[in-house]
């Protein structure tokens, strides 16, 4: 059994750059490293749902592997993840392998989301397979039933695993289920990494015992959650709270104008353009902009945002 | 507006007593209600879910609130709160009116799950009138999507009501939308009283500032919950999630040996036999209540259960 | 083993007549009797879904069944049954036992809708119950997993309950798996009177060989399923394929103007007006009203409808 | 507005041969292409869900191509339609266009199943992208909501389009929603082609006037369809209810040895062994295939099967 490093604190799920007409931009890698850095994030879950892995070409994918993977050169403080997950076994491999060559921290590995696994056994065959073609970094399972459609607990997961993955370092968990996600951070002496990935709800993960977390929100308001930590650490717990409530109405914006890609907005108007979002997913429009924008100021954004 | 008394501590959702043969046995009521107050629960929410209040007739439950209203009498100090959703709002209305007659504490009511309202003004014209059936005890309405079907968010009914129902006093809330959960209480002031509603997910809603909680393994393992809440508020998570692990311990076995209706095994293990669960529910068998009491030893439960 | 007449044509799920201010306005079902009539309609489901049967309380549906078994006092030809669904199986059972008494034809039973049936097994005890209260009448199950959430087939409820329920006639299919429905077809060499609950796919049941169907737009369009029927059983599948085409124009004003409570729209165009719908049912305003007037015209409704 | 040839009858989703370990058999495609002629299917619907698309590289996928384009050149009578499908716009794109070059007759194209597109115009805007890169040959939308997750409704889409896309030829509908498909049938004069993708209820597709369809069980039973069919065009009724239920029949065990893995223990049956399918999907254990052996002989499956 490997042991890898814990991972405490943020880890950013990395937007993936686009110029105006979709192709990828990733000159501006460096920069966003250093942002990042700035503030104190300590690693990047790159070709992830944020990064809109799945609307990439394999080739893409590769490039943008490529492009962290040179930015961070040197920096072993800081992690970087790559997500292997898609519907091909072994497009997934190919990935995996590619990520160790680069010399990535880690791999992360969705449910197959076309055809899902029907138990628990036929989930941890596909992990078996992609772990193993990157053996000698750290594996985690990516858990997010909401868009995969796979409604295999990970409980189930690592029972049935069973210690026989020697590199599955832990399971980055984006769903609510807080009763699944505490009997795996019990699951063999607590040996694997839960990193918790549903930033509205850290403070709960946080009571948990959970200090790793990645997420969207990261990328462009790090020191509200850093803050959060940090408060929850010192038991000053009113102060958690509001700092989650004052989380909650930034995601909310989210919600209001239409998902994920309102992400893309909060980084323009921090400084780090990152183009918009690639099909099926819809963009705002200008009219929508305006609004947010305003939306934006009235809560605050300001007080909390990356720098 | 109304202010009722926060709630600080253990509700339970007691189980409805029966014979043999599925009529009410209501003569353990007194027996139940000291056990209730021996193991430091501060009321009970009745003919709920846990309750069964949905199998049985009209006139069941007017017993059953007639039984839990003369048991209780003279202590104020214990608050019983009746269930009179329905699909029939006339029905619900007729419930609540009697509810405040028999001097309960409060009254809860969960949206219709045959036809689910399509928005949250239905849901909240539906809370009116109900509320306005007992309109000086307090109204706490009772969101448990998972089996109502009904899916307006909380945050949206409390905009939508906006004050204009004075005793409504909070929410039972049995889900797991902690984004929605901390919205709600930061609503208005913080002037809802919020209670939790899923027992194996307790020490995360500790962390948003929930000190109230309605739930059904209150009846069985009511000291195990007080010991948590004493370590998190003296600052020793550690002992609080080793408690929350072991209060998920017993309710994997709710889930292993076919769901609510364990409970009653419970029960009978610690002495108060409150019989069976109505069909459309499923009782286990004879082998399987062996097994179960095995599982039940290997985890300790007697170190944690009521007395 | 019971036989029962088998259902051939057009049964409707009447809307249960409302005063201005909700309550029951029964004195006009004669008149609604004898428009069924009129139209060749052979029976009336009453407080179904259309009948907003779960939004009265008992005493009320009672008062329903007495009124429509006075109305059609005398004419064996007319089929009255009832449904007795409701998540209390005593309620269930009172209600079968009552409508016995008044002579109906028969009852209905669906699933229990809060807490759901977890087999075949437990959903055919609770048949077995219902049906020994009206024991020589005929019994139906309904089935429509869209509102009960009981996703048990009717495969594996008919094989479960396999020849035990004397009086067991069929099922009123609510749901769009045809596979299943064909199955229940051919079913113990056909003993089982399926009718078909989904008025807009009405020819694709037609094909299977079901020619009994229970629905709620043969109230205010009856002559258009008849004729589509005709057609069909002539060999007229171009014409009836047109008809089907028709009755989805008027059912598609259901969906754009709110749902289930249309209905009573229609009612009152073709004179007979029924009020509205109780809570949580939403009714149409005054403006969409006149906006579904112009599109009730566009359909050429005038041709197809009651007299 | 270009004009395809409207497809009548059988057009087999063909499985993607694999040899013991799992690569691809291509050199049996002509006898496979052999069979389905034997049998009278008209076309091949290939890297479909029964082809496995989803779980091959690019690479593959493009490999099955130019086996059909080969084993099919001359004959101009069978209609090879490649799905493009996938969450990159870019790799369906290439893959389009590829299918072009390959000379065959069209392509289909599913929605995006890991993010989903939220309105009919984003899902018409990937169409049009997708039908743009092979604008001489036909071009389908495959509606399999059960596995993309995607809801916007076939009429949507086609109103959204609404003619702006000169290759759509039509719809390969694989979903219960009659309602929706019956409207598509009447949509713009009836210009598209609407193809039936559930087998297991034809004959009701039949009745709305649909006769062509696309399955996997046309590859090991296309005589029991054909009989259907033509027993339904002669008006011969109860002969094709018996033919659809003996087809359920061979459904039904799909259903009972694990889902569309059993397609190919068929295909072994009827001589023409295809290997298994690859993760995530299951095939049967050695005491499985025995068993459905067994089962396959009581449903006399060897009157009904390809020759």
């Amino acid at each position: 059994m490997k042991r890898f490093e814990r991972l405490e604190g943020l880890i950013a799920a990395p937007f993936t750059p686009m110029h105006e007409y979709g192709s990828l931009n990733l000159d501006i890698i460096p920069d966003y490293y250093k942002l990042l850095k700035r503030n104190k994030v300590i690693g990047a879950f790159i070709n992830g749902s944020t990064g809109e892995g799945v609307s990439q070409t394999g080739e893409e994918k590769k490039q943008v592997i490529q492009a962290w993977s040179e930015a961070t050169k040197g920096d072993s403080e800081f992690k970087v993840i790559n997500l292997v997950g898609g519907t091909s076994l072994a497009e997934s491999v190919e990935m995996a392998s590619f990520s160790e060559e680069m010399g990535l921290f880690g791999i992360a590995y969705t449910s197959p989301y076309y055809f899902k696994p029907a138990t628990a056994r036929v989930l941890a065959d596909c992990c078996t397979q992609v772990a193993a073609a990157a053996p000698n970094i750290a594996f985690y399972y990516y858990h997010i039933p909401v868009l995969t459609g796979c409604n295999v607990t990970m409980l189930d997961l690592l029972n049935t695993v069973n210690g026989s993955i020697p590199n599955f370092a832990g399971i980055k968990y984006t769903h609510e289920d807080f009763m699944d996600f505490l009997s795996c951070i019990y699951q063999e002496g607590g040996r694997y990494d839960m990193l918790w990935g549903r930033d509205e709800n850290m403070l709960s993960a946080l009571a948990l015992g959970s200090f790793g977390a990645v997420g969207s929100t990261f990328n462009y308001a790090a020191p509200l959650y850093l803050d959060m930590i940090e408060a929850f650490k010192r038991g000053e717990l009113l102060k958690a709270r509001d700092l989650q409530k004052r989380s909650i109405d930034i995601i909310r914006l989210l919600g209001k104008y239409g998902g994920i890609t309102v992400g893309k907005a909060y980084m323009k108007l921090i400084g780090l353009d990152c183009g918009k979002f690639r099909l099926p997913l819809q963009n705002m429009s200008p009219e929508q902009y305006e609004s947010f924008s305003k939306d934006v100021a009235a809560i605050g954004f300001d007080e909390l945002r990356s720098v």
